[in-house]
């Protein structure tokens, strides 16, 4: 059994027309679950469907969430695809190593693409495990957001066609959601303890403790002991 | 010494505007000779240049010819990007192959590709020496001309590592004794916390701990931070 395909999710996208171009490019290589977060113009939107070409059943099945936290809570394995972030300190790769990794993990996977204009923010990407991008000539590296979802589209078909059944006896990675809410248990922790200081930096500092804890490769289960460690360090000290 | 990027030859074209699209593609992966056979608009054509997005270069250097043999006299590897033809008996390969084959020839290679709406004509994919066909859903194969250039384009720029490889200048993965440092704290504070409980299972609960700090593949800055948020954890609030 291979693992489930992809999730395209395109956070914030603006036009509906890029947007029913890569449901096109999706369904090209076999992926249909396309999830927005906030798109500008709402939806459904009646440009999306003409430039989709036929790949209306994309369209049709398309959720809409309002966070991208929201749209990749059922996700365990999650790829920003952007160029590289100076100030996270995340794993980049290209296409191929994606397309492998995705096909090997037991999970749900999720690949993110920002908005056409600005890309994602850093936000987004601190949600992510790695970084995926092209290696696309640098003098002209301007790749449009179809042209990027198909890239990436067709590198994951390839393997789907030479992917081995994931290892039966490896623990699934937690899901997003649970991830997130450790993160918000030492998050809020560390606001009781006054560590984000001074306030300015608190976003900054925030982003790095996102990356820390979400490139683990934790499973449910080790979610779980670590929010107890976490329990346990506030708490007072247990009698004996 | 690499073999010289492929020419992409555009056979009939009918839109300036998909002339544009597959410019832009094919600089996003460092090729820039274009060749237009019998255009149907004619050349220039001002639709091209706004959707190329940049690619002037490769609007502007692109050489028109009357005939398909006249555009490819040059070359000596020609591939026609198509379908099969099962009239025709020819090799049809994919688009590693094709890369493969492309960058060890010695001589110039080119790629045809028909007009948007009916795709090469039997005649046109006779002058090839293999057809090159992507590998796409059987059930939605509808790929543009800009699509079908760029997945061919990307494959070719993948076996001449035209751009850089994804950065390397990830920050180092923190030592063992890093880590092990940081083990150690994390334990010292819960046994203070009396969170090891039963005793006979404290070695197990310890193993489990170990191993989920050891394959977090964090930096050292980044154990750094781990042990600053259990230092803090563990402190009393801090005055504002």
């Amino acid at each position: 059994m291979a693992a489930s395909p992809p999730v395209i999710v395109l956070v914030r996208p603006q036009l509906g027309q890029n947007i029913g171009k890569a449901a096109r490019a999706m369904l090209n290589f076999g992926l249909t679950d396309l999830r927005l977060v906030a798109p500008r113009d709402g939806w459904p939107n009646p440009d999306a469907g003409p430039s989709a070409s036929g790949a209306d059943i994309v369209l049709e099945r398309a959720a809409v969430f309002d966070t991208v936290e929201e749209a990749i809570a059922d996700c365990s394995l999650i790829y920003a695809s952007t160029v590289r972030r100076r100030e996270l300190v995340m794993p980049v790769v290209g296409p191929e190593d994606m397309a492998s990794s995705i096909t090997s993990s037991p999970g749900r996977s999720a690949i993110l693409f920002g908005p056409e204009r600005s890309g994602l923010e850093t936000e987004d990407v601190a949600l992510a495990q790695a970084i995926v991008t092209v290696p696309i000539n640098p003098k002209f590296a301007s790749l449009n957001l179809a042209q990027a979802v198909i890239l990436l589209a067709y590198e994951w078909s390839k393997h789907v066609a030479l992917a081995q059944p994931p290892a039966k006896d490896e623990e699934p990675l937690a899901l997003h959601s649970e991830v997130d809410g450790m993160i918000g248990q030492i998050d809020e922790a560390l606001v009781a303890k006054g560590y984000f200081h001074p306030p300015e930096r608190a976003q900054v500092t925030r982003n790095t403790i996102r990356s820390i804890f979400t490139k683990t490769g934790w499973s449910s289960r080790e979610i779980k002991a670590v929010r107890g460690i976490v329990r346990s360090l506030l708490g007072p000290a247990r009698k004996r």
